[in-house]
């Protein structure tokens, strides 16, 4: 597998009047995890949105555990649990300072071919890239 | 069952650059498919909130079918399928103009006591005003 | 001048800690409020942008006066002016259930050719149509 | 006068169709920016807000010259212009990574004490911190 940390700043606009991070915003968190742990591979979304590929977002599970708060360093754990093929799959662990586990997600992505507006195989460098994870 | 359905447009704050609401977005709209479906009923979460009842959400589910456009007056269907006791479970169902299903999802949420921070029963009126939906 | 009202619900996703609707949330209901006061008219945005204009705002200035606050229903008083040339200005007041004035805002935006990414003309039916206000 | 630069990555959720950061957005980049400012100059706005002060935003002004792109990593510089009393004064400048200009913002905030809900002087030792750049 393969697995990269960002971080994450809480801001005044995530947060909603129960003072938790409003749990709509925790999409933006794995959002930003996963293009961090693509960027920290060699790769960017954007240069394969470039280069005609999409990559939209099929489904979504999330478990809320403990709320985040305002200005709370956030560390998003991005996991890779398999190689993908037309599909990829992302695991997403949300921590705060205290290393405390606030949330987990799942994210379920595929790669679309943006001329044909059908699915496509991934990257053949960026499988490559992931192989060496999956030894 | 209890089910209600509520509209909502999309603009152009939910677009992403790939010409569909962003995936994170449909938390909002799961948001005001349950408080109108509460409002609906007579109760509203505002009040709850005011009696010191607030209702956290503990897990979220979606499967994004079809991207959902810039200015669709979409529709929330959203449908409480089992009497809440401590937690309560909606399911959603967001159609477009054609009414063609785009994205389900389920959430589960959780009564808390304010004062405890504990969880609690759901609220006895709102508990009774369902109860006639599932017999 | 043209004014419409529009109505909006502020829901939690809007709200911050501090129990206000967040500060930056009010641009969306500004694009809420003209795009339906452009609607009022027989016009849509989105019928705009498929005949090749776009709208891209200029400017924006925003007073705070009170806060909105969770679950009430808003009246957004969108109002144009002047007749719009190259430019379009809207001025916004948000006001609240007892019709208090909460916010204040004007945005400017400009009519751009999407084929040439030229500033160009408010088309001419979107013209004629507003005339009658300004007589 | 006192000036901070931070960065701000454009994200996917920031984007609209147009494939702008939506205007909506800057608020938030403005946010991050003043906080962050605050900071390195060794103070948090969760600490004055712990400590009873709060600083609503009374208002705002931008000028959107350039659009701002997915993935790109912007800069925000954030100044005091003058030393501030019950009110305090932000400006905005932010840049792209070819240090273009793209948006100038303006926000004015005031302190507040919590439990008069009255506007209150600034802390003085954030009062005697950004003194020494006033001179």
């Amino acid at each position: 597998m393969y697995t990269h940390p960002t971080t994450y700043r809480v801001c005044y606009a995530d947060t909603d009047q129960m003072q938790y991070m409003y749990y709509g915003n925790y999409a933006r968190l794995y959002e930003i995890g996963r293009v961090e742990a693509m960027r920290a591979l060699g790769f960017s979304y954007r240069a394969f949105e470039e280069a005609g590929i999409m990559m939209p977002v099929l489904d979504l599970q999330s478990k809320f555990l403990q709320p985040a708060r305002y200005d709370e360093l956030l560390q998003i754990q991005t996991t890779v649990l398999e190689l993908p093929s037309v599909r990829i799959k992302f695991k997403y662990e949300v921590f705060n300072e205290q290393n405390v586990l606030l949330n987990e997600g799942f994210t379920t992505l595929v790669f679309v071919n943006k001329q044909t507006n059908k699915p496509c195989k991934a990257p053949a460098d960026f499988l490559v890239a992931l192989q060496s994870f999956f030894k």
